[in-house]
């Protein structure tokens, strides 16, 4: 298998190029990891760079006929991962969500359509629900508006790939993640607490009043499932068969506080006094709660390792000790 | 009221114009449109020139800030028509559908931001809902995967604008049309037959089998249509009463054949021969049978005055007159 892999230098990007490269699922021959370290680092690709098997190059694929730099133009599969992931920036400057999500996903498209790649994947987000009364979400839920300019540009991404889908033969799998959580975060609640806590150990503030509760999946977790359903889940004939679309997530959601109080014991031994607001959201576009119905990818054989709070206490360890 | 009108050169936008001129809704100050003539024409706006209302503007409003060219700054509604609204040429250039319709409204809800509109009308369309098994199509129906890259611009800018009422204060009213006709048609199949059957009076070739049954509306009942709801339906506080959806349309529909039909009579004297394919659908990402259920307007008193087919009917002769 021959992957193109955009946002390559990301929390997501990073950890499926490991996964791959163990070839675990079906046999590797070449990834090409495309990233312009936006929110990625240079760290997170550093070990693969030494694989024969890995080609990385600095591309900002938000740019029209970015894949005409490409050395290599021959591909099974392109998974599409860049994207501005920090929900807060959007709202500041919307143009980000517009160029760095939708534009990416747009471009991704038509390279997938101009080097005929026949199979794409797509890192969505509980965010294209909006503010959904039905809990646990299911992927078929109706009236999805966005309320988060973030969410806009995933599930504008979403309907470009489903119109693609039908167009020009793409198959597709579209993943809409929980909070994807691990060492290699590059924004997030986790990693604005630490971050504080560091600058300031006596107190942390945070957003919100605490109780906005969220569903969390590790990042290894998240890769085994895209692989998992990639293999599995073949694409039929009808476009319904060929766009398929999975909410991805541990089941179970943690709270703000709890995460808030786990950042204040592993970085100053539980010393930080804490903070909250009086919101019930952290910023504006916020979704308080979120739960996705994930029966789709359990019928399909798949279960995370490691629930919502597990995998946030985990990613809380593991950041600190990535970040010193 | 003083309004700003893309698209105003367009089917649609020069109908709206001639019925705000008239103040039926609400006293109007200013109208300004603007338009770049990709499928609207001089013709259109030609009457609307004399009024010392109306400003015509020629602008790419596809282009990031496009708004700084205006004189006036201060407005009460933006009505973003201007879109690609040839769903065939998406098919073959989809970069058309993402700069023509996505990148317009994108720009569209920066103007609104930036200049702090408060309202804003899109016109959106029944090809978001893709092939959905529910006829009538409610606007909640869930699963809604366009099946071309016109619906995917067209849903893709729901989406963004969704976002922009929440995290910006805006208002919004957006419309998924039926198929619009009138004598101002700029594409589409009307359009199409009644120029094969002028080059060729002997026969009419048919895209398809003929049998897509499609709703049409009236363009005069669609811009009444829209004028009432936004009177009728205020916002409220919550993200659904402030992004409110109507489908808007005839009820009932008409086949392909019938228009093919009506068009050799009026254009032929029913002299052509008419030669159907043997595709259920006219072209890639043509849905073959669209139906919307409109109660939602029905329920704020409204309903349009021809059916479906009267409007077709209506639309061959009054566009086969106009373009002598």
């Amino acid at each position: 298998m021959k992957i193109l892999l955009t946002g390559a230098a990301g929390l997501v990007g990073s950890e499926i190029t490991e996964l791959l490269l163990e070839e675990k699922y079906f046999a590797v021959e070449k990834i090409v990891g495309i990233d312009n370290f936006t929110l990625g680092t240079e760290k997170h690709i550093a070990e693969f760079r030494k694989n024969k098997k890995y080609e990385f190059l600095n591309l900002d694929c938000s740019k029209p006929n970015w894949h005409s730099q490409l050395s290599t133009k021959q591909f099974d599969l392109l998974i599409h991962f860049a994207a501005n992931s920090d929900i807060s920036l959007g709202h500041k400057n919307p143009d980000m969500d517009c160029r760095l999500t939708f534009e990416t996903t747009f471009q991704a498209l038509m390279a997938a359509r101009e080097l005929k790649i026949p199979n794409f994947i797509f890192s969505s987000s509980s965010a294209v629900y909006g503010e959904n009364p039905v809990f646990p979400t299911p992927e078929n839920c109706s009236e999805m508006h966005p309320v988060s300019v973030y969410g806009s540009g995933k599930l504008a991404s979403e309907n470009f790939i489903s119109g693609f889908v039908n167009n020009y033969g793409l198959n597709a799998w579209v993943f809409r993640f929980g909070n994807v959580v691990g060492k290699k975060l590059t924004h997030g609640v986790i990693y604005d607490f630490v971050k504080k806590l560091r600058k300031n150990p006596e107190k942390l503030e945070v957003l919100g009043n605490g109780k906005q509760n969220k569903t969390y999946i590790d990042v290894r977790d998240c890769v085994e499932g895209i692989c998992h359903a990639f293999t599995k889940s073949k694409p039929g004939k009808t476009h319904s068969e060929r766009f398929q679309v999975f909410n991805l997530s541990s089941e179970g959601a943690t709270s703000v506080q709890m995460i808030a109080e786990e950042c204040a014991n592993v970085v100053t031994a539980g010393k930080a006094k804490i903070q909250y607001g009086e919101s019930s959201i952290g910023w504006v576009g916020d979704v308080p709660k979120t739960s996705l119905e994930v029966s789709k990818m359990k019928k399909i054989g798949f279960q995370t390792k490691l629930s919502s709070t597990d995998a946030v206490k985990k990613s809380i360890h593991e950041f600190v000790e990535w970040t010193k």
